[in-house]
This record gives C-alpha cells, structure tokens and sequence, in this order.
C-alpha cells in the first residue's frame, strides 16, 4: 500500500495530436519519473482532445482525486489552445492580462524580427492569482494555479520548453510546498526466469504486507521491485534482500538501488570491466553487432561480425564440425593468441528446427569457460538473448576470477 | 464538433511500469492511431497503476463514458496483474476457467520444454459471457467483454502481443460491431509561417462551424488540419482547401489527404524526384547529414559532409570569401561540372552573432536557384531548419522546372 502521506499526482497530457496517436507521449513519462524520484504517488495519466467541454470535466474531476496536477498543452495561440479558458471556466476563475508575460513574449517576437500577430495576446492572459512560470524557451509562459484541493502547474506541450521550466521553476517549487518521506526502491534484476516463477518463489516468502512487490517482465531481463515504506532502516532492508535472492538463486545478476545503481546487464558487466581493467575482443554470429553494440568504447578493442557461422570457421581454418562448446573454446583460444585483448568472447550458434543452440565461449590467459542455450521465438527475441547469454557469461567470468586492479 | 454518431473510444493503458514512467506508453499511441483510422472519437487515454480499487473505478468511470475501451496490461500471471480481477469486481461478473485458453497456455510452456508454473493457471481465468481473444505471441488470453455502455477489450501491455491480436481478432470486431461513417481529415503542410500568423489567416475566412480546424506546430514544418464531416462532397472540400490555401500562399508545400499522401516535405521532394527520374548530390555544411539524411538511397547519388564551411571552400581552391548565395551557386556549379548528377545542391553558412545565415543553392544543367536564411535558436533548431531550406529550395526547383519524363 503507498504511504498515507504522498501526495497523490496526476499527469495530464492534452492535445489532439496526442489523444489520436500522431505524437507519443513521451512528456507523461518524463514527469511521471521525475515525481517517482520525489516520492509522490502517480495515479492516474489522463488525456483529453482540445474540446472545451471535455477539458472542464476532466480538471474539475482531477481537482476531485488529486493534490498535483502536471498539466502540459493547451498553451498555445491557436483556436485548440484551450488549457486557460477551460481552467478559469472549472474553477470560476477570471483571467487577467500579465504584463510580464506579454513583455517576455514581444521580446522573444522582437529577437526574430518578427511583428507579434494579435493571436498571440491570448497567451498573456493567466487565471487571477496564479503564480507565471516564465517560458524563456517559447512564447507561451505556464502558470501554477491552486483550487480546492489540487495545485495545478500548467506547462506547455513542446518537450524542450516543459523541460526547461520543470528545471528551472516547476521541480523546486515543487520539493518547496511538498516534502515527502520517500520510499526506498530495491529492483532485484534476474535473467534466465520467468516472471511465473518468480512469483511462485516470492510467494512462498509471506513478505510484510508494507513492502510493495512489483514485477516488469521484459526481454531479456526480468525485474523484481520491492519498495519499502521510507522508515524501513537498512539492515531490515538488507535482510529482506537475501531472504529473496536465497529463492531466486543464481538469477539475480545485480541488485541496482541499495548502495549502488545498476541500470541493467550491460552496464553490470561495463562496471565489472572498469573495475578490472579488462580488455575484451568478440567474435558474433547471430547476435549481429548486438554483442559489441552493448559493450563500452572504453574496454571492447573489437568485434567481428558474421551472421554466418561458417565464414568464421573458415577463417579458423575449420571445413565442417558440430558447433559444440569445445569448438568455441578451440576457437576463442585461437582467436586470443592472436589478440592484445585480456579477455576474448565467441559466440557461435546452430539450427535446431526453428529454434537455435548458441554456444558462447570466454577466454582469458589463465581461464576458460562457456555455456549453450536453446533461443525460440521469432529472430529478434533470439538475437536479443544471445547477447545476453554472452555478456552474462562475462559477467560471471569477471566474478569469478581474481584479477590484480593497479 | 464531431458528429454525434461517432463512437466513443477510451484508451486504457495499465500497470506500474507506464505510470511510473519506466515505460513510455507507445502501446496508446499505436491504438489511437488505428481508432483514428476507423473514424471513432477517441475521448480520453487514461493510465492508472496496480492498484485493485483504482482499476475498479477507472473501469466504472469508463463504462459510463464510452462505447469503447481499449485496455492493455494487466493480464500477467503475477501479483500486480489484476485486470481481470478488477473487471469482475467492477461489474459484478464472476470468472470462469476457460479450457481453450488453459490449453494453449500449456502448449506455450510445452514448446519451452518448462512445466506451467501453477501461478500462471490464472491467465485462464476469464468473466463469465465474455469472448476470449486468442493470444498465439505468448500466454494471456485477452478478452472482449460487454457491460453496461462499453464494450471493453482487454489485450496484454507486451506491444508485440498486443498488436497481433490487433491485427488478428480485434480490427475486424470493431469494424464489425462499429460502423462509421469516417469525417475527411485534409492537412495543408506549412513551412516558413508561425502558427499564429497561420490562425490570423484563417481567422479572416469564416470557415464553416462544422468543419473542425486543428493546428500542429512543429519544427520544421508547421500542419493546419481541417476535418469535414463525412457528408461534404469532393467539390465543397476542394473549393475549403482553395480558399485556405489562398491565404496562406506560398507557405504550403503540400496538401495530404484529398487524393494524394504526402507525409512531410522529405516525402514532398521524394515523391518529386522519383515522378521527375532526377539524381542529386549534396555538399553540405550546419546540417550536418541531416538533408542526406532525409534523401533518398535510390536518387541520393553522395553527400560530402563538412561542418566547417572552410574545408569544403578550400577543396574548391577558395581561400577566403564572403558566404553569398553567388559562393554558394559557384561552388554548386563547379561541382556539378564534376559529377554525374542531374541536379547539385550546396549548402554553407556563416555567423551573425549568436544566429547564422545559411545560404543553399540548386543547380541543374539548365538552370539555377538560390536563397538564404537567418536560423535563430539552439543549435539543433538551426540544423533541422536548415535542412528543411534546402529541402524546400530542391522542391521548389523541381516543381518549376520541366523534366522530359520516358
């Protein structure tokens, strides 16, 4: 259950272009996690046309639910720019001409050499006792209005100008008229089980009732979230950390949110390669490029790619031969003999009716290992999990082995 | 106004990882744009988080509201899945087990070679007399439900998932069970003229009460969007168009939807060059790749980019010179003596304080156009609008140019 205390948000989003599609509503994402950072608690996105009537409802509505409202759109000089007309119709609320407003605008006009059109006067006009959010990106300045319950901030729809006046205005006012004991997100991030299965494991735990569970299962990943109310202290969190890795075992690959930040594999294995000082060379075949497009500039040296598996035998001087994990080990041997690289990585593979066996090989001056897995589904989903089964077989050679750091 | 006729959609996005913004909601987007497509009236996205009673309300609200509601998420196996769960408890509905869906659950995991984990079982769980949607890209069944008003289809939030059981089940329900008659979307695509200049225009025309206009500015170009009822025939929309057209002048580069589609003014010049059978090479500078970038493979013979306006000078022996349009068609002529492309186009540029001058120049074998620019802004505003003037000056040259077609 979220905490009593948060403030309870919603985002808001208008604008025909997209209500119908035409633009993806990327603003509602970028707000929704700038107010997970703040620890408010998001309930609803919500999206409206440019109808005047509709936009009167769903502000009267939201004033209903919430304590915030980011409101973006609807700012514009246009006749479908309806944010403060339908504002000051909700909530009875005259508007009034703002000086500064049509003094930054003329400006902004005057910079282009351009004469203002009249059209644009409208957006001078603010709800009385509104705080300006003032917009030294566009011409249309934003407003924070307060009604019954809920603080509304309006800003405009354009990315670049909404950003800009969170960073500057929005976010510290914000953090000003709401502080928040934030929760404490844990995301335990696994590979190679399913989200049912985890569920099952997790299950059989009976977690307190006051820590949040929250799956999100995704290719090749699949998370685990635990969010824990803000008086939780550390050690209790930490015991609960290890009472969960203990069921899932070996497919927590990284805990990102207790002491450290790790967004994901790639950035598992670039810390473990940084902390190491390793170099790394590739040879792929299906993954195509995905193996090194996850690799960092600063430590992958190469990677040769060739999408069919018999081009690199050739070059090994191979005819025929099963693709077997020996046979990527031979190869990688090989191929490191030949290379400055610490550590060299080849990734082969082999149809199996419409599935395909990759075998993935790691070598180093004073190791070797490798691994096989069975990939299904359509070719993406296959090309994605094989460079995953690549960078984790890194990833657990670099755990396993001492290297001397400088 | 939309015609009353018209369905009303609401487009439902659930779960965590879009309210929190840890996903950018693209699967509402990709809806809309179908329901668009269909000719309903999309009223509202709404996105609520993994909450039972939040989902119980969202769901009543919308069953009130709408005819229609497009729901993705919530059909997982895990803890926070609760769609269905919410949708019983919403409209009194028990759920029942559906066999099918049991059975090609199973055969999901058999194809694995995993046994079903039981927590899955629920995945087959559907409300008593609703019409299961067959889910052949992974295990949760979707379903079709009728309530009270709104005739609900709950699909998985995995987009891959989603859209083939869009494109497989749920388009032909729609246009099955919801008839419409579509309005007539017509977009006049604008560069060079502020959306407010634009409604000034406009404003002068007293346009029809029931013709709908919308605008969408954007960078470079800027969409005045009229839609008509489905009733007005071709000649009263051409005679609309006209008119408009009449004051916006040379603006409009395009018109979309009354007979022909024209996506944007890349499309613009493609469409062009392919009727016209001409090749181009490109020198340009600000740009920076962005006009090869919006060119096509097939009549996109090269294009040498240079940031610094220097280096492409001395490549021509110039060591020093005003940037003129005359440079500019110079250095485009000697180049076009050089290759083998029916038309040469060169784009440089200098300072003006913290703005540029681009200039850019067309030249063919018979004739020769050119034109400047003061691009204001940040430095990507200045490259996008740059290469949208070259754009727009190799359009304008194609057009007034006659090219013998074979």
């Amino acid at each position: 259950m979220p905490e009593k205390n948060r403030p309870k948000v919603v985002i808001f989003s208008q604008g025909d272009e997209v209500i119908t599609g035409a633009t993806i509503d990327t603003n509602a994402a970028y707000l929704a996690d700038h107010c997970r950072t703040l620890g408010f608690d998001i309930i609803r996105h919500i999206t409206v046309a440019d109808e005047l009537d509709d936009l009167v409802q769903v502000l009267k509505d939201i004033d209903a639910l919430a304590d915030i409202c980011l409101c973006t759109g609807g700012l514009g000089p246009t006749q479908d720019d309806l944010t403060t007309q339908a504002y000051s119709k909700a909530f009875n609320t005259p508007l009034v001409f703002d000086d500064i407003a049509m003094t930054m605008m003329r400006g902004f006009f005057d910079k282009l050499n351009i004469d203002m059109p009249e059209v644009n006067r409208k957006q001078a006009l603010l709800p009385e006792n509104s705080t300006r959010i003032d917009n030294l990106w566009g011409t249309a300045a934003g407003f924070i209005g307060e009604t019954n319950r809920c603080r509304f901030y309006c800003m405009p729809g354009v990315p670049y100008e909404m950003k800009n006046m969170m960073q500057t205005t929005v976010l510290d006012d914000l953090r000003a008229c709401f502080k928040v004991q934030k929760p404490r997100l844990i995301t335990l991030r696994t590979m190679g089980m399913g989200e049912s299965a985890i569920q099952q494991e997790v299950d059989k735990l009976s977690l307190s009732d006051d820590i949040r569970v929250s799956f999100r299962a995704g290719l090749p990943e699949n998370e685990l979230k635990l969010i824990f109310p803000s008086h939780y202290v550390d050690d209790a969190v930490q015991r609960c950390i290890k009472e969960v890795q203990g069921v899932l075992g070996g497919s927590v690959f990284a805990i990102d949110g207790f002491g450290k930040a790790v967004k994901n594999l790639p950035d598992c294995v670039h810390q473990l390669m940084i902390e190491k000082q390793q170099t790394l060379s590739v040879i792929e075949t299906i993954s195509q490029g995905g193996i090194a497009r996850q690799c960092d500039v600063g430590w992958l040296q190469q990677s040769m790619v060739s999408p069919r598996v018999s081009a690199i035998l050739s070059r090994f001087g191979i005819d025929n031969a099963d693709i077997t994990e020996s046979l990527a080990v031979e190869i990688a041997t090989k191929e490191h003999e030949q290379n400055d690289s610490n550590i060299t990585l080849v990734q082969l593979h082999h149809n199996d009716g419409d599935d395909v066996i990759a075998v993935v090989a790691v070598v180093s001056d004073t190791s070797h290992t490798s691994a096989s897995k069975k990939l299904t589904g359509r070719l993406e989903r296959k090309q994605i999990n094989a460079s995953a089964q690549a960078l984790n077989l890194l990833r657990k050679h670099l755990i396993e082995n001492d290297y001397a750091t400088h």
